[in-house]
């Protein structure tokens, strides 16, 4: 099954290598030449080239591929690449990188159903060691956080939808956070493991600054 | 348990909000006075304050903390911080959030033991549900990412030893990378899932360019 990867830094290229022993045809292409030289230098086939442009994603095999991988750290890039594929190569499922949640909104607007923020599984991971090396069991901690992603998912999709009215969305997100909040702490409580009073969760407020929409460009 | 974390952007804020609900104290810092202002805006705790400064990691309870969690986007500053811990407060256990492996070379370097890349594992996530939407069976895609993290993290750690010289490195490098080919594809042969041919698996190239002591500033 032939896969194009767009971008090979620090997500794509791991990416790559975790699909590359699954016996995918893959074709990265990379818009940075620096970088396109120094992989290649190094025997990794990557092409340099602009996957919002038609004609080369046509030439790195687009119309043949089932999905494409947009790994590059540039959301308006990514959105330009995203309407290319729409008009010429509609069967693409497409993967995308998203800096953050404000990024994230942007391309659940355009439709991209699969997108991932580039540092929002490391942050859950660092936590569940952080609980380990505090003497949490392994079982709790991973299950805390599976709860939390699960949750912070399902509400990214949702808060997506009215991010646009102020007024709503912070009221909303607000909520959200209560309603994660009490999904944890009842989660310790059923498993038996600690709990106390709790500090507001801050997972959807990372990037309020970001959202709220006086600060979006 | 205290917990002091340092900086509450993408990646603080999500792992406070995980640790939150796991019954400890924790102190939030962050040296940017818009984010601190906004966050506090929202009723979420910070403190503005600059936890390379003695006091102002004092005042934040490092003393009477078990763990600090370095979650900010500047290495430099990071090490600094790492210094003054180090002089001052050196029962704290460091978690530290790094860019990318240049980042975390210099850390580990530095004696710390818990370094997080911080997009390695949303990396690894995307790699999986890309699996999955071609088909493949759940478990061996997670069986796939959980050894190719296990083996990248190892080598992570040996590399950062020989990153000066500049030949060793490479050649480790390029090594390593052909072992890690090798345990994946023979994991997927032992587990039946299909293979081919392959292609370099690009895991520890991602930031060569980064990594050559050429370019390492």
């Amino acid at each position: 099954m032939k896969i194009v990867i767009m971008g090979c830094g620090r997500v794509g290229a791991q990416l790559a290598g975790l699909l590359d022993t699954d016996g995918h045809e893959i074709t990265i292409l990379d818009i940075d030449a620096d970088n396109v030289d120094m992989l290649r230098r190094l025997g990794i086939k990557v092409f340099y080239g602009d996957a919002s442009r038609y004609d080369l994603l046509y030439a790195a095999g687009a119309e043949k591929a089932k999905l494409i991988v947009l790994a590059i750290d540039d959301t308006d890039k990514t959105i330009e690449i995203v309407h290319t594929i729409r008009k010429h190569f509609p069967q693409l499922t497409i993967f995308a990188r998203a800096n953050g949640r404000a990024d994230a909104y942007e391309l659940l607007e355009l439709g991209v159903k699969h997108v991932y923020r580039e540092t929002f599984d490391t942050s859950l991971r660092a936590g569940i060691d952080v609980l380990h090396n505090l003497g949490h069991r392994s079982y709790q901690a991973h299950r805390s956080s599976h709860l939390f992603r699960k949750k912070d998912e399902a509400d990214l999709r949702d808060l997506a939808a009215m991010r646009h009215d102020r007024k709503t969305y912070i009221s909303t997100a607000r909520q959200r956070i209560k309603d994660l909040e009490q999904i944890l702490l009842a989660e310790i409580d059923r498993t038996g493991d600690h709990q106390d009073e709790g500090w507001d969760t801050a997972s959807l407020i990372d990037e309020f600054g970001k959202n709220d929409p006086e600060n979006i460009k």
